[in-house]
């Protein structure tokens, strides 16, 4: 039998994002996207750092509307990992400025 | 003092997906992109999984050509996030039609 070793760093993300995925996409009896529920059930659960600072109400039914690039009222898996990548992006962004805050990056 | 609180699982993806590609990008002076050595270095530790059932010792050199979207030799953090969004997608559909045989999604 061959030997399963434990999953890297990097498939443990992988795993992980498409875990979180499904979890709040099959909130719904459809579990392939994200209705808007669903979408700001996620964002007040996972990213609950980000939301409750957010004064404008009206900031996660624009982001919803930016992100899903097929307009189908519904994020798929694609779409969803273009809010992660949008966010990670922007955290290391930050992560460079503050390590080199001489730099222009 | 604000309380912290423990970081949610879209939070701690976030976070690893940072501290990898900073572990690999930093192995040379410049921490900003993954060199073609840094490149290789990521897939053959943290995909080796992927890397290891490949028989055609080109397919590396290409997918980091097709990454390096602005063709600087490099990939910058947004193009490591597309080629974790690949695997992310590809691992998503094959859950997708494992779970609905029957479906065409």
């Amino acid at each position: 039998m061959a030997k399963i070793s434990s999953p890297t760093e990097t498939e443990r993300c992988i795993e992980s994002l498409i875990a979180v995925f499904q979890k709040y996409a099959g909130k719904d009896n459809y579990n392939c996207t994200l209705s808007k529920t669903e979408f700001l059930s996620f964002m007040n659960t996972e990213l609950a750092a980000f939301t409750k600072n957010q004064k404008d109400p009206g900031v996660l039914d624009r982001m919803m509307k930016k992100l899903d690039l097929n307009c189908d009222g519904q994020l798929d898996f694609q779409e969803f990992l273009n809010l992660i990548g949008g966010i990670a992006v922007a955290c290391h962004d930050s992560f460079l400025k503050a390590a080199h805050p001489q730099k222009r990056i």
